[in-house]
């Protein structure tokens, strides 16, 4: 048994049940796809109500997902998926249906495609936009070396709103000759009469006699067919807010267009497939899926069902939150600053949901801006904002913060402007994995010169954090603040403004000086707790700001001790514990710092509180390390 | 005298000199545009024969500026330019012609543009691509207070290979309304014919006749226009070969295009602006400009005259260096070891001259990849290729690498790929000033789990290191080394594999433990020198590799020492002098570590010696620290 998570899995269907390999889905008759399509949306259907995980973007890629292993050989053609949350059936295609039911648990599957996972992973992802440029690099390899086989990206609409994308469409005419780019696109709000006539036009475009006419009359076909293509487009165009005119676009990269194909008929995809796979030269195909395809819940509200946690098969629904998100703190604060303050502006990259800036798009829409997932325009389009005095918060996971690095160093701390920086889910995402942990914030922004950065200990200091951030005009601002809930600590009716470079004392003492940041700021009280039981006298103090450091305060009570122990929810390689450590060696303090924080490698995926037990950071971790200095 | 660089410069020629603000330049007539152009022309080309500089771009940027002053009311309205090294006529345009001659010097004139330089200068920059994105930030700022002002944005044609620029291009029809792109096409290898016909369809689209006609029958009208502009278009195609079609680009981008327009025709650009000035319209204005215009060695030697230092006027010369730089080593050597090796492959993103892979793409052409200004895109490429059992060299100056971080982390980290990192001009670039210095890349790189970081103490030493990465394909490695020349130490002639996390002991002492890394080893070498004079026994340390370090022999000599002294060019905050503190603190050993390194700020431009003395990294900064220690 691989997994913790499982007990009294039912079987898996018929069809399903045979396919071992991708070999095993070759042997099936294409007449029972259909039926296997169905087998495979029951499974993820009831076994994600119990794991949770993307289920709405895999029911909308069964067909697309049997279609490329039916016509292609996987391991040796290759298939990129961008982002790779799309990845579950995949996976179940390639001999892990069995386990699919472990899906984001502890040592069970991950949530996207992971290369140690499978020889079929041939490439991870967790981040968009890298599909198509990981893919190009693939296939010029195998251009190089003389191969055969074929290479797929899969990227949906969204990701070609990411620079990366383009950059890399830029390059593909001229990096390989053979190379299959699907666009998956899944905007729900389509007409879905483009599935009919794109059918048409698809059956005309891979047909042998217009393969054949081609050779000879290649121009006027192309024009008429050109045509017609682009009268369709033009319908998906109006549903598709950023989606750009898909032929058009990709003829003035040099890469051919087919599409729009449905990408629910699986045997429409085996044929073009079929084609596609004989083109000696770079062509995308535009598919159109719907998102959550089977499942009513997921089809009535596609962001939810996106990603989600567990819920109930019948009905979709899922248990209510008793505290709180600081997402939800945030969304819900910063609009009521923005009420009060016309100069605050909200820009997120493609994230209203995940960082609940969607309620201050519903109530002060002027001055809130999704462009796309951009995280780099973002951070300019920041910057241009904070030139004009305005007051912008840029709000972006911290992972993906690392998109936008050049232009927090290059262009908001060089020149100083007041970009507000919001990291949500700074620390350990848990289930998702090491392409979501936010785990290096504070190693990449300390030896940016000029960066206040900070962490609240709880949801009302958060706020205040916030407000002194809006209130901040002189520089630039960073905040990093957990994935979900805190500790339930209910934001004062008016916030304040906290000085800058103060930490909070909570009490004093003579043994031992616990530092906690942020939330780890509770796992320093519980071991206070648990000294003072063995009657120490224990410093407590809540930092706030990782940069610039309360040096007196922390030079001070280190002084006095015989041991400080430093609590954060980040890599302890460059992380908050070592800048402790710079600073009282450059003061000749020799107090040891024992550190608690995560260690020099990727953090698997799976609940918090196991991985923290794995690696170390626990109450008891810090109680051990401490107590060799006391003896 | 604001500057240190000058003596005996000429007075500035006679319309030039009455130019001392913006408003100055309208008072001329536009007949005298022209001999002002001219005149500023020879004022480039005199004063950067001493100083150097970016002379190409600016020469052909003489008219673009002009105009764009003459109609707009700066700073009320707004001019961003891409990458800001074509923004020295700017400069002399707006109070600062008298100063011309200090560009680049310490003190004097900054070679970009600068926030704090100038109230003209309203976003500074050094990397490409970020000029549409801020400036539509700025629009977008203008628009939520109700202001009029206009905003433009000037980039080139390579910034459209940014995907930075494709995200805010994709965001500019939803963003503002009011907002004008000049697309600055140098190509040099354009037919000049566009210019006239150019000229025929700009005053058909800016007449007050089209103007009127298009507001009754706007489709038609653009339809023929459109047809005409495409032709046309076509041709600047064949010769850009990166440039997109722009016409229908833009326009699937919704923003209306203008163009192409001879940039060199002052009265044409003033027309036009004067009419782009008037619309309501997100538009592009396409000019085709000519680098390095008006003096024949630039024009004949576009890619040497886009940058360079001093020169003699009447040819062009430059002085040839006697050392070969860093930089052309690992040219000459990288192509000898793929002639050798057919997995190798070069990957650089718009920097073949500067990198001097261009000796690899004359010699091994067909493993040698130049995929724009994309650095994103060419770490997923190279990704793609270590996927495939390649072995890719992604070629990057340290301070562009920023741009591909997260690409770093969640890509070639995360999923152990042995991409080579090679990073040129890491430590301080000197005259570029903060927007080229590489001082940051031991920081964020040094928290990143599995990456192999090395900066070689000579040029021999750097071979061996290049040779050692192209054999190691468990994992990526990443190596910094300097802009410039170092000390002169020839290759051997066959390279040597090095043992991965072994230091070299250069001689062993009991007083001070000296640690120089990289190019700083020889400021280490002369510390050890000035000490042995004074009577103390000094260890010496070449650490060769950043991570791992080399932690037994650095823990052993710095035990028995009373000091240790680091020496890096680098950040001190997150360096390698505080990866030595950290790991001295893990073994519990108490000896101080004294640092040479980069403060925690900006550093400004200048020569390296300059900077270097001011911000403390000399011989006597070194001893003055180490002899606390020892009294």
């Amino acid at each position: 048994m691989k997994s913790d998570s499982s007990n009294d899995v039912p079987a898996l269907p018929r069809l399903l049940s045979t396919i071992k390999q991708p070999e095993d889905l070759k042997k099936l008759n294409r007449t029972d796809l259909p039926l296997l399509a169905q087998e495979i949306r029951d499974v993820l259907i009831s076994r994600l109500s119990v794991t949770g995980g993307h289920l709405g973007p895999n029911l909308g890629v069964v067909e697309l997902s049997i279609a490329l292993h039916y016509v292609f050989d996987s391991p040796e053609d290759k298939f990129t998926f961008d982002v790779s949350h799309q990845g579950y059936v995949h996976k179940m295609l390639t001999g892990r249906a069995e386990e699919i039911h472990t899906i984001r648990t502890y040592k069970g599957l991950n949530g996207f495609l992971l290369r140690t996972e499978s020889e079929h992973d041939c490439y991870g992802a967790g981040h968009a936009g890298t599909a198509v440029s990981a893919a190009l690099g693939m296939a010029s390899a195998r251009d190089l070396v003389g191969g055969k086989n074929n290479v797929v990206a899969v990227a949906g609409d969204a990701a070609f709103t990411c620079g990366t994308t383009l950059e890399a469409l830029n390059n593909i005419a001229e990096t390989s000759k053979k190379f299959i780019v699907v666009l998956n696109d899944n905007e729900w709000s389509i007409d879905r009469n483009v599935g009919a006539m794109a059918k048409y036009f698809n059956n005309l475009q891979t047909s042998s006699t217009y393969s054949a006419v081609r050779k000879k009359t290649a121009d006027i076909v192309e024009k008429i067919a050109g045509y017609g293509a682009r009268q369709f487009a033009h319908k998906i165009e109006r549903g598709a807010k950023n989606l750009l005119m898909p032929n058009v676009l990709f003829e003035k990269f040099g890469v051919r267009y087919f599409g729009p194909v449905d990408g629910h008929d699986i045997n429409m995809l085996i044929d073009t497939f079929s084609y596609l796979k004989e083109q000696e030269e770079p062509v995308v195909l535009h598919i159109i899926t719907e998102k959550g395809r089977g499942y009513k819940p997921a089809l009535d509200n596609p962001g939810k069902f996106h990603g989600l946690g567990a819920y109930k098969i019948e009905d979709g629904t899922t248990a209510a939150a008793s505290t709180p998100t600081y997402s939800e703190i945030f969304g819900r604060h910063l609009t009521d600053f923005a009420k009060k303050d016309e100069k605050i502006t909200a820009i997120t990259a493609a994230m209203p949901g995940g960082t609940k800036l969607d309620i201050f798009k519903k109530e002060v829409n002027e001055r809130y801006f999704d462009v796309g997932i951009a995280e780099e325009h973002a951070a300019l389009f920041a910057c241009g904002h904070a030139c004009e005095g305005l007051r912008p918060f840029l709000t972006i996971y911290s992972t993906f913060m690392q998109r936008a690095y050049d232009m927090i160093i290059h262009d908001i701390a060089l020149q100083n402007l007041p970009v507000r920086l919001c990291m949500d889910r700074a620390g350990l995402s848990g289930d998702d994995g090491p392409t979501h942990h936010g785990l290096f914030d504070i190693g990449y922004l300390r030896h940016v010169p000029g960066i206040i950065h900070m962490q609240p200990k709880d949801e009302d200091e958060f706020v205040d954090m916030l407000w002194t951030m809006a209130n901040y005009d002189d520089g630039p601002t960073a905040i990093r603040y957990p994935r979900g809930a805190g500790v339930g600590a209910t934001p004062k009716s008016e916030p304040q403004i906290l000085e800058i470079g103060k930490a909070e004392l909570l009490q004093e003492g003579t043994d031992v000086c616990l530092i906690g940041l942020g939330e780890m700021f509770d796992m320093a009280v519980q071991t206070k707790d648990k000294l003072e039981a063995l009657g120490y006298s224990v410093t407590l103090i809540n930092p706030r700001w990782i940069k610039p450091l309360d040096a007196a305060m922390i030079t001070k009570f280190a002084s006095q001790s015989k041991v400080v122990c430093t609590f954060e929810d980040h890599v302890l390689m460059n992380g908050f514990g070592a800048s402790i450590i710079e600073l009282l060696h450059d003061h000749d303090i020799p107090t040891h710092v024992e550190r608690i924080g995560w260690p020099d490698e990727f953090v698997e995926h799976g609940k918090v509180p196991v991985l923290r037990e794995i690696h170390g950071l626990t109450v008891e971790d810090a109680l051990k390390k401490i107590q060799r200095h006391l003896q």
